[in-house]
């Protein structure tokens, strides 16, 4: 109820602030017998994790996760996933500058009014650290998942943006690049524009697709939980994301319908995908993709007039290592959540007939 | 966990498809002591139902509805408050016309795949008759959040677009015209627009903004059930909806951060309101808003080739009366689930602190 | 949240007072494709309904139900099943003697003072009349579960005991008798002292034993939603229960583990069968058994004294027609949530292996 | 889903196997602003763990538990409180004997039936060692309950049985002696009489009697979420129960409504208290008391047949230190998890008015 949890069937809880000694989560209703490949889930890891590149922020996490319980010679078990990640970072800081003062557009003000204390070191609970446990559950239904295929990438920096369509992209670029988006040659001016934009002491946000393919029709739940929705639920739960659009989008309401619609060929599937693999709220069998808007990170390197927590004017400045831009590293956090979305409601299709 | 239930205390279920005898209703968790305006409910069901204006559908139905429990001597009473909406045009129909075949870009094809059985009289359990239900349990929401004030309104349809700010609009004009967008200008030419489309026998997409004004600081839970988070998965549920994005939303993806931030006020307000009246998932009692993009309507009047149950070609022509254009109609039903949230976060608020 | 729903998968939600226009519910969950017999769910209205015998309280309601949703042409179609029975009792009764007065050992003192309102009309949401409408979810349960044979049984009234273990009883002697007992002249025994009972205005407690039969193995989740921890919340939350034990029960907390302990056949049957069917939370495909106790109804014949909800001293005396003894009428009600709580394990139960 | 979560506000979720690294668990829904005292949940750990007496398992486990988020300067924050208990015992073992053998009366055979898989060294997940975990819950949810005082002790261990009412029982003899019971002359025959059947390597069923005094009225959900059911469900969720009965329970099935019922006196509260402290399944404000029935630990120190995986027949006996008769250490663990449903009901009861 706290909104701690994600998922019906396979579902995730997680605990941790940024700067405790853990961070970690519980996996529950991992059904029992897939075989775990770590590698996978350490790879998932160190595609989120700080400091892999020049254009993210240069903070050292080692972000190794330990698995603490649900798991035997190298199996699940049926029984709950427990697991840890340590903060290795939480000791040396000093957060005076902080402690009785709201940073303009974080999370500080809002927790303090709601839950009446807070926990001042960094972001606390509402830190993007927490979608470490996310990769890690996103991770292990990836291998629940084995044919379905989930791809992210960077698709706007700014007003750098990628306009092609996806099937027109080079997925296998995506990974060669600090940006993660799909064209070497984006990816290079992305790269440059975001070292600028650092050089500022500003931020940029961006815009990440996602693209789901051969997924089973059927998944889905109609009416309120459509599949398209808690896709964007999902989405909206990571931190810094405005918007969130599939299939047609914003731009399928300038359509009519005679263009809209997607005609079926004889076996079902459709010649075109306004629909964005869901009708009905249910998966059709089609690619599944959709975007995901990115707003700048709200920490800058630049004086900001803000106010403490007495109501107060004063001054302030980011200190430490922070993101210029945040697109690059949440490429893996948007393959997780969709991971955890796909996975349980493919669990829960399992009983949508007798 | 099948998808049709909604909210967390202040909880929603619905029954019902487009032509069996009723459709309708279980609110569970409304608050004993809500002295209800019964005529209040009455004028949103009005607001939603067909045949109301020129540019909707003709239909006729009265769509009224009728509580069975949860209330005594006009007050809630703490227990499920049961209803029931009569179906009065369920039984003269044919439907020989879609009973073996798949309407593009409807949920037939889907639901049949997911089910292996298809109510075909209508939309079924896929028809957005469904929403009357949510205009219910919204207008006893609204009933419940006295001061919070839930404006939505239409403010595209196809390329006609509302391009000023929303508090640069007179929202008194919402309901002067059948188009229920708040400028008496526009709204003539959104008007003569559908028309047009209607002749062609087509249908047209459209977007509808909402503002909430005088949200309590502090409602929405942290990491996976956020306010936007929620809200962004209530709208997404209702037909037709592609997309969702709030405050800066996708524009604000091409700002930076030295721009986008909402710099305090001495009070905890905020100069702008990039931020959309929600940081960190939490109200911060500035104005939430948002926009809501629908998808043209899926039934055209115009010959469309489709395939059979068979996997046979065929051809195919919506029949009867159908709206041009979803957004009118649509208003209510996006203000009923803003009222959804606002309520059940108003209401699990309560626990938050000791 | 607040109380009103039960089950994971194949949910129940049920809303109505005993005097209001209709009671009903919607069942969530029911997987697609069962082929209802709609006579077997009627005759299990008619085991639970007043006026069925002279044992039982004379009161006429017809007790019909009228489903209004997710079944089409005979079969469940994976929507919601929508439901009303109503009350054809609730306009001619004359209430004055209650309205102000808290009967004792009912809930209208405890409704008063948690909700501040109360609908003084009979129980209103507390009667047991809401028991129909579980009644009929488990009516549908049972026909989900073919092979699955539950069968309750009335095993005491007052202390007018079966002792005989449930192997050695008849049950097909338990419809033959208004007692609803599984041994013939046990239940003449009892029809006479619950007609004594009757005559001195008072009423009698009982015990209910259930069976449930042809089990698979695998049911129950561990931990917190034990396979039989449901079962003793789904009974508890009968009205008028006041205990729940299976297996060996009470009388086991007696034995030593070598006297207790069931020893494995090689098939893995168990050659005796104190754990009740159930080994850590999780059926083992032996019987499960179980007992379910009932208080004496509280409504008597009698003077008795209570106080106003002023907290003045009174006295008062039940009106009408009321059950001398719950269990016969409770047979089928034991019996309904049995089937709630197998059928939801046992769809839950297709998710826990990859 | 899987059942290892409790509760619908405060909210415990488990996780961990007896010889994996550690158990542990994440604490939701807990409200913020609730100074902890540690020593407090310190000593609640004291009483569960094994080997704090002669009657008990002689294994050594510290039990310590650390908390690793959700806590701030010694206040909960309103965050998820995630801990972890390591367990120190988990390496040396030899289970050769267990590994391809079903124990009898033991999950053994289920889970493997269930799950496809088995953690064979000891009882894994079913272990009772995963109740420490509720002890750190119960212990938080203890200090949230200021007011609230919850009483367990053991009332009967085999045949011997404290027979008085609790009000004539003197509480403060409860942790004077090992065996927990509320009177020094039984608590000697009873230790003694563990003592025998743990010579003769055996084991021995128990009852523990729980008394939760100055509940608030009005707590407990209506229909399927009673206080009482959801209190039974909690301790039959508990590992070697067999039975729940409060108030009146099994012998009040033989009373007459006019012996059974409580009748008030001015101030609402009642002569009697056969309800036990819940009427309609919302607290009365009297003393809510129950019992608990639990069966003979399975794991005796005699030779017992049993079969393996294979289906063969085999003989096995119980190695290591186990305890005798479960009740003593779960004195504790009855309370935690009343403390668990108590202060959940309290926060939920926060909503049931506007």
């Amino acid at each position: 109820m706290a909104g701690n949890s994600f998922g019906k069937i396979y579902n995730l809880t997680t605990f941790g602030e940024s700067h405790g000694e853990a961070i970690g989560g519980i996996i529950e209703g991992c059904p029992a017998g897939v075989s775990l490949d770590f590698d996978a889930i350490e790879a998932e890891m160190q595609r989120r994790k700080p400091g892999q590149s020049a254009i993210v922020t240069q903070r050292k996490e080692p972000d190794s996760v330990k698995f603490l319980s649900g798991i035997f010679e190298g199996k699940t078990t049926g029984t709950p996933i427990g697991f840890v990640i340590e903060n290795t970072n939480q000791k040396s800081k000093d957060y005076s500058h902080i402690k009785d003062t709201y940073r303009p557009s974080h999370a500080d003000y809002t927790y303090d009014k709601k839950y009446g204390v807070r926990d001042y070191r960094g972001g606390g609970r509402s830190s993007a650290r927490e979608t470490a446990c996310r990769v890690v559950a996103g991770a292990i239904a990836k291998q629940i998942l084995k044919d379905v295929k989930i791809t992210a990438f960077v698709s706007a920096v700014g007003d750098l943006e990628l306009k092609a369509h996806y099937s027109d992209l080079d997925f296998s670029e995506i990974e060669k690049n600090p940006v993660r988006t799909a064209d070497a040659e984006m990816a290079k001016q992305m790269e440059d524009f975001i070292k600028v934009i650092r050089k500022q002491g500003d931020t940029i946000g961006g815009v990440i697709t996602c693209v789901i393919q051969n997924v089973p029709i059927g998944l889905g739940e109609p009416v309120f939980d459509k599949l398209h929705a808690e896709l964007g639920k999902a989405m909206l739960s990571i931190n810094a994301v405005k918007g969130f659009e599939y299939g047609s989008g914003f731009a399928g309401t300038q359509l009519k319908g005679s263009e809209h619609n997607d005609i079926f060929n004889e076996d079902g599937s459709t010649k075109t995908n306004h629909s964005g693999g869901v009708q009905g709220g249910i998966s059709n069998g089609e690619d599944i993709y959709f975007k995901v808007a990115f707003k700048p990170v709200a920490t800058i390197m630049q004086k900001q007039q803000t106010i403490t927590s007495e109501g107060d004017t004063t001054e302030m400045q980011g200190k430490g290592r922070h993101d210029p831009c945040v697109v690059p590293r949440a490429v893996p956090i948007v393959e997780a959540m969709s991971a955890l979305v796909i996975a349980d409601y493919w669990l829960l299709n399992r009983v949508s007939k007798i």
